[in-house]
């Protein structure tokens, strides 16, 4: 097993204040009685000499309620830092810095201390450096490699993207397989995924955590769209081929709908958009998905195919999850390259104070599932949801 | 006068959601009651039934300190709104959402109504939109149109940077001599200029307006850099005479050593970067100033040649106030493209959780003054400046 370093400079940083507080000449606290209608005050500001000057500062304290196990997950490389801090930096500003979960960082690679260090500046909650181990970041014995180079050498002339990319590969097989196995994760029940390059719009006033717990939600997502064929074309029938084996880890009350529009005969292409993800761990520790990846894996369509992660969790998600524990975020807005979540309801971007274009919204367009999801479960759909979308079902 | 709308769109947020809370099935207050050593709380959470799901919500109350008579201002164009929009909400994220000051929006064009709604969305405090009077943004009667067309057609064959622009000269010149003078400015001491595409990089957990007022600070930057001479060949000339025909204005303990280096024959083109500006509103409404942005606007400069207001502001603090009554803000992170400000040593950073790369920090760079700014002031510069700077002092 890799390599794991942990760090609380949150920890660090309250301990360098209070040692300055101690030592400088003034330091009066001036407590800020609220005389709201909860008698309750939200913060408290002090005044502090430092260097002469005068500063009136605001403490804020960390969150108290109960808290989930639960934290936040993302895969990166070093040269993915500055990327990454703008991603980590919009996500504690929307929503962690009100409650500091951990943070979990992983890579196939050694993290460089300058990584490690500005990433861990930033984070509220503790966070954590893990190493991928080799054994999940590798091609297993019974890939055949010829067959599997002559695919990549055919996907690259065929321009489909990442086609010929290994790491690529193992990075999917990561995500469908491995990343809830990594010792980090161990003591988790929940995570968030989060990648480079992502922004959140809009402010997030609730645990989502708990939210996912107290509803009894296993997935949460915020973009679906439609998967290249090419990339998966025997996906479906290896699926097929498990569940007919395997009948029992089907829910009763699936989503196949929501994945196929044939009953079932073929994949209608729908799948949640994996580099935003609320879940929970154990659906992925579950004997149902444990024995899928397994028959995925030793199928070995991550080689001789390309299989993304994002159809495989939501294929597993949409059969073996009550349809009722799938829940769409659409109030937080979200943007990963080239796509945008924006509520387009006023009052919803007024409730969340949300700093996106509406216009730019992607979920109620057509290459988008979303109005599917709300279709086939029945939910209410914002107000001018159908201005995006050609097809009003 | 121009047109003036005022939106609180914040007070309108928060009866909606009081509303929800009172029709909703359940409405639970959990109080957290802190353990921390002084017995406060920093923040509410609450349950609070919506469309049969459960939040735990967190409440964030308004600040209750004192609070000097602040407001930002901001000129943008409807055009502006999308990078205008990262501006505010990476305000809001960095300091605001924690004091709630108002914000001032000035156009010499009407906001469009997808302009305010955007923006107020988003603002903590009250946001507010002036148009700017025609006289605050035209050619004074004096201008002789033949020469300043003359000037723009010679500045655009010389490549100069908004060389041959009427509106970039009507907006230094509004910069200089008119924006404090909006009526939507008359009950603020102080202000925060913010432009469209701006970010700010580090946490600001103190009130920075108190700041000023507390420690006697009339006018703080963040970036200085040396001025382009071909665009102000004869500003330093008309401020000697100024000066000369009114050394009253002249504060004993002035900073000329910052914008000359041989007392004051010639100017050294440094100058602090205006597009950000924490300033007393009264320095500007001063006698001093008013006479002497009135010498220079009959001087003709803002047409005849492209005076920018930075040069005009740096020479006015410098010569006018006490120099004690300027500061760098050298630890939030600024970034106006093309030059990032980032603190160099590592102890500010994770004190300001910033997320900015130090390596990109241009504030030791040669081309900016703030090592002179140190310099000249005595000030104690952070720890490892020299390896940023060729010129070594």
């Amino acid at each position: 097993m890799g390599k794991v370093t942990f760090r609380s400079l949150n920890g660090k940083a309250a301990k360098r204040i209070a040692a300055v507080a101690l030592v400088t000449t003034l330091f009066v606290i001036i407590l800020n009685i609220s005389s709201t209608f909860n008698k309750q005050s939200s913060s408290q500001s002090y005044e502090l000499k430092e260097n002469s000057l005068i500063y009136t500062k605001l403490k804020q304290e960390p969150y108290h309620g109960e808290k989930p196990k639960a934290t936040f997950v993302t895969l990166a490389r070093n040269k993915d830092l500055s990327s990454l801090l703008d991603s980590i930096k919009s996500m504690e500003d929307r929503f962690n810095h009100k409650f500091q979960y951990d943070w979990v960082f992983l890579n196939d690679d050694e993290f460089t201390e300058e990584f490690i260090n500005a990433t861990s500046i930033i984070v509220s909650g503790t966070a954590k450096y893990g190493r991928i181990p080799k054994e999940h970041w590798s091609f297993p014995e019974w890939i055949d490699q010829d067959k599997a180079a002559a695919v990549r050498k055919k996907m690259k002339e065929d321009k489909i993207i990442y086609g010929d990319s290994i790491s690529y590969r193992h990075m999917c097989r990561f995500e469908s397989g491995f990343f809830y196995r990594h010792p980090l994760l161990k003591e988790y029940d929940w995570y968030w995924r989060v990648e480079p390059q992502v922004k959140f719009f809009c402010d997030i006033d609730y645990d989502v955590f708990k939210f996912m717990q107290d509803n009894n939600k296993k997935y949460g997502f915020s973009i679906s769209m439609k998967e290249y064929m090419q990339t998966i074309p025997t996906l479906w029938d290896t699926t097929k081929k498990f569940l007919a084996k395997n009948p029992e880890f089907i829910h009763p009350n699936n989503m196949l709908d929501f994945i196929s529009d044939d009953n079932g005969e073929s994949f209608n292409r729908c799948h949640f958009w994996s580099n935003f993800e609320i879940a929970s761990l154990d659906l992925w520790r579950s004997e149902a998905y444990s024995k899928y990846f397994k028959a995925l894996d030793e199928a070995g369509g991550f080689f001789y195919e390309r299989w993304g992660d994002a159809p495989i969790h939501s294929m597993a998600a949409a059969l073996f999850l009550d349809r009722d524990e799938i829940h769409h975020f659409g109030e937080m807005g979200y943007y990963h390259p080239p796509y945008t979540a924006c509520p387009i309801e006023l009052d919803t971007r007024v409730k969340n104070k949300c700093y996106c274009k509406p216009e730019k919204d992607f979920t109620w367009q057509d290459y988008s599932c979303t109005l599917k999801f709300y279709n086939v479960n029945r939910l209410k759909k914002p107000q001018g949801w159908a201005q995006f979308s050609e097809d009003e079902e």
